[in-house]
């Protein structure tokens, strides 16, 4: 890396040290000295963007929520409320490379989280960010009279944010039997469900 | 601990040994010396039972499944097949402390099998054994005559069992919204949209 960049930048570049260490070794291997030796940085240079470990950790765990919100963000309005509520849903599940490193920084985290108090924050914070993700693509539905006039939202926010991260889970652990093909699937499966019966309900 | 027992038994304490630090201080805190600590035992008295770290931990993981196993197994026929697999659904979740003791240490673990083969493989056992056990609630239901009968139950036991997992890493990170009554709703309703509309299936 050259020596003058954009502060952000250099802070970003090594959240990333942090996750490749992370994916490659464990999140117990995300030591500064290991972090700064991944981004070809001195432990003092590193310890100039983040004063301590723990300082490293929460910014390398908060950019898994950064990317995700990005990427709702930067979504194009699909042809239909369920397009749109589909793809929302895809983007917080790991299709590819980029999310599936998330899930996996995530799913160290998650694990880090029962016994570090300021990891468990972070965590709350991403969990309700996605929460409320799955409160966005039901209400989509319900808004455009595709499901049932007495669903309930809160309720199945839950179930279908469980259903998220169980996924993503089992993506990390099981890729060959839960691919991206079999999430995209699922994902599908789940909210036609949640759209049948709009005439019975 | 008395010096004469059942050397089953003294594995079994040791496992739970195991447990109890991974919950307090974290799975990289389960070193051989801090779990001999909280048996009560040398160092060298635990290598009787188990030569190396990674066995007691390999062991301590498998215990997870094989409660849960012991569970289902102890289970009495409910009064119906849509009690009987919304009970065999409950045992896997956690609904009490030590259901959440489980949860806790297979969440822990879980972050370990994605860099350490040895917890992967048995990580692997336990989500098959989960997966087959959602099989058998969607298959009972379908036996029945109660899903409709184009019901793919193959992509159905994914679904569930993502459910089941997710529902457990959030009791486990949000136990204030994801409470044991919560969670027995949200199983109810998904076996509800599950039986909906078997005469129009």
């Amino acid at each position: 890396m050259p020596r003058q960049v954009d502060p952000q930048q250099r802070r970003a570049e090594l959240a990333e040290a942090v996750w490749t260490v992370i994916r490659r070794d464990g999140l117990q291997r995300a030591s500064v000295r290991n972090v700064a030796r991944e981004a070809g940085l001195s432990m003092g240079s590193l310890r100039h963007y983040f004063a301590t470990q723990a300082e490293l950790l929460c910014f390398a765990m908060q950019l898994v929520g950064d990317r995700a919100r990005a990427r709702v963000r930067a979504m194009q309005p699909a042809a239909s409320p369920r397009a749109t509520a589909e793809r929302l849903l895809q983007e917080l599940v790991p299709l590819d490379d980029e999310r599936r490193a998330e899930s996996e920084v995530w799913l160290a985290f998650t694990a880090r989280g029962l016994v570090d108090p300021d990891q468990r924050a972070i965590h709350q914070g991403i969990h309700d960010q996605l929460r409320g993700a799955c409160a966005t693509a039901i209400t989509l539905l319900a808004d455009a009279g595709l499901t049932p006039a007495d669903l309930d939202v809160d309720l199945e926010a839950t179930r279908l944010h469980a259903l998220l991260d169980g996924l993503a889970v089992h993506a990390v652990m099981r890729p060959e039997q839960v691919t991206p093909d079999r999430i995209t699937a699922v994902i599908a499966r789940h909210l036609d469900t949640l759209q049948a019966g709009p005439g019975s309900g």
